[in-house]
């Protein structure tokens, strides 16, 4: 039946301009035309196929991340692709890679971090490859608290030298990806020494490997620290191991923009203001809420389409059982993740917004915003990727047994997502630290502090402490401002109610450690307001496409509204809504799932997946899920022979009786 | 330094007798001498080790597995184990394998649905082993909804035969464990059609392969389905997929103790009672739930010992870091979830009663309480299983970015998990079953029906509806009679409400879908109570030991405290307790968990896990996991060569700009 499009139906019911919704959902339509563009030359090329990943062994796995990612290079070079378009290459390509150290932080780091002399060395080589670069910051012993880190490098006047030295086990770099069996060099971070005196953790470029025979330089033990979660997922990568014995580096290795080592040994800053830094943060973090939306999305995406092909009980006078996607248990789990990778994509794409305004402040000294950005990405990093990664095995539920499968799909997603929730950033570290910046903000409301960005609501506290929501009827809870203000409540009473509490205690430290928990929650409450308001923010704008806004209005509805029952305790404890209120939001939310189930599929076809980037034959475009599925069963390593290997010495011998005798 | 105990210092802080609690938690001493005894001699048995289990490739892995499956075998039958030991060998071999399934869901079966005549030739076969069955209900198509199968047996009365038959590709049976490589006969379920007419789904003894070379009989398409999520895990198991092309069976192969097909083709009931069935689906679910506990109590044990051993941040005057398990955002998500393993203990220990009891009445033709222990062991199963799965996960990320490395035992312990959420009743499929039971019992109230057992407290529904929470300060939530009041009227008024918005419906069924997350949440209100109420009976008990029910009530404390704040939205929505309430709920949560601390380490060690059992780096007992690490790092296959296999493929050309010409 090839060619047959078994969720024709479905598609035929939507009641919006799918292609103008793809549009919105890339960003732009030139972003659409790139992504569009390149997930299909990268889908058609059958070098990039991944369909035997999950079941190939870690060795062969490896060698062939290492034959796409060199493909993936020489393609890049004939097509002379930009720098967009290298990059969307590889984001297509799926397959976490050296490269994406290389591209992602070595160079990055190199730029922000070294002076204009050594960004011309080394990016110069680094651009073209001919050096391969990873971070190597983690340590065995020392993740989060990078002042923590044991790796040092003191400065040896004698030969103008750094030497660079693993003094105990726990210092061994641990992690770093790119670092066990590819990379040549790496920024290695390390306590400063020099003068008989420590300036704590700098970054220093080491040469790790030979670029002739790529053997590991004298002093330096390095190798793969083992298989991770998953299958496929993260096993592409050489996450690293690495040990130096007394590894000497020329002084200028040391990255010297902000601060730097003389010829005598002598520890000096530069007049580079160190607030630079925090730009970088602010990107990275804006491409990991970016990137969750497009996890989410993908599971997301594969979850409704099976939810619409599979059908089970409810079947009349011998006819077809019940689509999954119809009942309401099915809905009030999948369209509420359905909403957010709307609601992320939203949030994303606002914090691009962000980025560019931090960069240009930065760039003329303004730093007045920076505490805000900080927190403010820290909050979404966490709260997107911990929603993201719980949302992906809820999709895999919802897939029922065959989610199980690795041919769903999602095990490997969720296995290659979730360590978004532990790097760059520990989540609940996040989260506290916008709890700190939350209370700092609390105390300094009566010094009258101007309160601007994301906190602005803060500004108004005396009302937001006093008001009382308005909603009467179900679809007064439609009324974006009545949302926005009760969303602000919510966060602004539960920081007051932490602050208070905080006051309690004689040492603030000791009251922190001991209300931490509580005040996670009172900064969880903060991001999703700021999530909430960027999604309605962005249906105030002018979007184009027929049925489109409203689409996006039912599903902004149904996260807030998911989101609101979610955490009705927080409501309801702090009065800002009375429990017959939530109980009208619950009636609404229903409204709306109904309102969005005829439109899932077409909503989840916006996203515009090719099936080789889905990789899930439940997922599959064209719904044709048991024939694949029955096809690929046979594709497995078992399947090779109809009687196992293993028959003649372990299950003849027992059937027979004869495991007395038997070698085992 | 081998033999030195890096947790020595948590040891000593415990406040109560180790021993004592290891029997508290094995169920009896003759439990714990029995498991203790077993779960050593596979710990010092080199010939179950399973240290290179999440990196051998497909084929090979499944190969070890026959060979355990077989060597254990032998063992049982050398020391002539009893069923108790043989059992408890296979759990600490812990290694999904098809003997799950031939001990499991086969012989158990064929007890329960075979005549004397048919047990007698069967299971006589069965117990030595001479031919291995497994269970082959769901298809490709059709999982929770066992009306839905496809599969066909009819009645061929010119030669007294079944023909069993696979008319689609949905039909073709799909998850069986141990039907894709290994067993030679299956339970196999099918309608049954004679005399052309249809009379619903049955069970049949179906052999598939040859007893002289295991080759496929004519007819019978069989194979493995695939690789399944993670390393290692279920991956040993060969789930399989089977398609009949009109296989004939002799008539009497048909399981017929409740119904059967007569020479001359007449379908007959007999007149065993059919409520029989539901004691095996009571006991299956039991040890469902002790499984739950298990693998949960598993992930705690590794997460918490690994929260000692860790430290971050707080290093003062170059001191050491703070303890991880110092944290209390570390102890507000650790300890809940030590918690639930003692209470999913004690709710299982209460099920294994239940089970007695069930069959007792069965035998005696007695079926009143079989309602209510179907819809408390189904949404115990659903809320023992979800808990659990997620609980891994949380421990996972409780150990930061090491709980990612397959050494650190959690993400196989994950995937091997996660599938009890869906086999044996979907759990979301489970919490419908209970909400129809409340929805019942509700309406039946007016009635004036006698409520017994788990139900019992709807019986006192007017004084639920009206009574108000006494609690006034923090201590107060000690008081166990007034937490059970708090449970009870939360879950009774859930149920009332959900009754009440039912009947504004005409069509009940209607109404039922539309409103069933609503109801799902009333169900999961019910099932907590059960938890927390089967934990507080444990503590009316007589515990010996010195300190040990002091450390029970404080976990029991913990457990309903902190559901009580997790679901803080139902009670304040229903008005069980107010804000204030909630808050002091929360201030004696903070210090239960300090009250837990100092015996945190020794509450896990009482499980009595072998390291061998554990697999798990960072819960080894003493805790000298960094050099483990980084010993084990060194095992993967990556690290056989320094350089790796592709570097002259690949990355040098790279690194050369040679790309131009390579093949790749």
């Amino acid at each position: 039946m090839a060619g047959v499009d078994y969720l024709a139906d479905e598609r035929n019911k939507a009641q919006f301009d799918v292609d103008a919704m793809k549009i919105v959902w890339a960003g732009s339509r030139h972003a659409f035309e790139v992504s569009d563009r390149i997930s299909k030359l990268v889908a058609n090329d059958p070098a990039f196929a991944k369909d035997e990943r999950t079941m190939m062994p870690r060795k062969e796995l490896f060698k062939n991340t290492l034959r796409k990612a060199a493909y993936a290079w020489k393609k890049i070079n004939e097509l002379r692709l930009s720098e967009e378009e290298a990059s969307k290459l590889r984001f297509y390509v799926d397959e976490p890679a050296f490269t994406d150290l290389h591209w992602g932080m070595f160079v990055p780091f190199i730029k922000g971090q070294g002076t204009d002399e050594q960004q011309q060395k080394w990016l110069s080589l680094a651009y073209k490859m001919q050096i391969i670069g990873c971070y190597a910051q983690t340590e065995l012993g020392h993740g989060s608290n990078v002042q923590g880190l044991e790796t040092t490098a003191t400065f040896d006047p004698q030969t103008d030298e750094f030497v660079i030295h693993s003094p105990t086990l726990t210092s061994s770099k641990w992690w770093p990806g790119g670092l066990g069996k590819v990379s040549t060099h790496a920024v290695v971070f390390a306590r400063l020494i020099t003068d008989g005196k420590e300036y704590g953790v700098h970054g220093f470029i080491v040469q790790l490997r030979s670029l002739e025979d790529h053997q590991p330089l004298p002093g330096v033990t390095v190798g793969d620290i083992g298989m991770k979660f998953g299958n496929g997922a993260y096993n592409t990568m050489d996450n690293g191991v690495l040990r130096f014995d007394h590894v000497r580096i020329p002084r200028d290795h040391m990255l010297m923009r902000f601060s730097q080592v003389t010829r005598d040994g002598k520890y000096k800053q530069s007049d580079v203001p160190r607030q630079l830094v925090y730009g970088t943060m602010v990107y990275v973090r804006q491409t990991i809420v970016q990137d969750a939306s497009s996890a989410l999305s993908r599971a997301v995406c594969i979850a409704t389409r099976y939810s619409a092909v599979r059908r089970q009980f409810g079947s009349q006078n011998g006819g077809p059982e019940t689509q999954v996607i119809d009942y309401k248990t099915q809905q009030s789990r999948l369209f509420p993740l359905l909403a957010s990778a709307y609601a992320f994509r939203f949030a994303g794409e606002w914090l691009k917004w962000l980025y560019t305004d931090v960069t240009q402040r930065l760039q003329a000294n303004d730093f007045s915003t920076l505490p805000e950005a900080h927190a403010c990405t820290a909050g979404l990093k966490s709260l997107t990727t911990s929603a993201t990664a719980d949302a992906i095995e809820e999709c895999r539920k919802l897939c029922g047994g065959h989610g199980y499968l690795c041919t769903s799909g999602l095990p490997e997603l969720f296995a290659v997502y979730v360590p978004a929730c532990t790097y760059e950033g520990d989540n609940i570290v996040m989260l506290l630290q916008v709890a700190r910046f939350l209370m700092k903000t609390v105390s300094q409301l009566a010094f009258g502090k101007q309160l601007t960005g994301t906190i602005a609501y803060m500004g108004r506290l005396e009302h937001l402490m006093e008001c009382r929501c308005s909603v009467q009827k179900a679809e007064d809870w439609l009324n974006p401002s009545a949302v926005l203000e009760v969303f602000e409540a919510r966060a602004a009473r539960m920081s007051v109610s932490g602050a208070q509490r905080l006051s309690n205690f004689t040492n603030p430290e000791e009251g922190f450690a001991e209300l931490s928990a509580d005040l996670v929650e009172a900064a969880v409450a903060h991001c999703q307001l700021i999530v909430v308001s960027k999604f309605i923010e962005k249906l105030q704008q002018d979007i184009p496409g027929q049925g489109v806004k409203e689409q996006l209005k039912a599903l902004c509805g149904i996260y807030y509204l998911y989101l609101l029952h979610k955490h009705q305790g927080d409501f309801l404890a702090t009065s800002c809504i009375t429990p017959k209120q939530a109980s009208l939001a619950n009636d609404l939310l229903r409204t709306l799932y109904s309102q969005v189930r005829p439109n899932a599929v077409a909503l989840v076809d916006a996203f515009n997946y090719t099936d080789h980037y889905l990789g899930s034959i439940l997922g599959c475009y064209d719904g044709n899920v048991y024939a694949k599925l029955y096809d690929a069963a046979w594709k497995d390593p078992l399947n090779e022979s109809v009687v196992p290997d293993g028959y003649q010495e372990f299950i003849r011998p027992l059937l027979k009786r004869q495991l007395g005798n038997a070698k085992l």
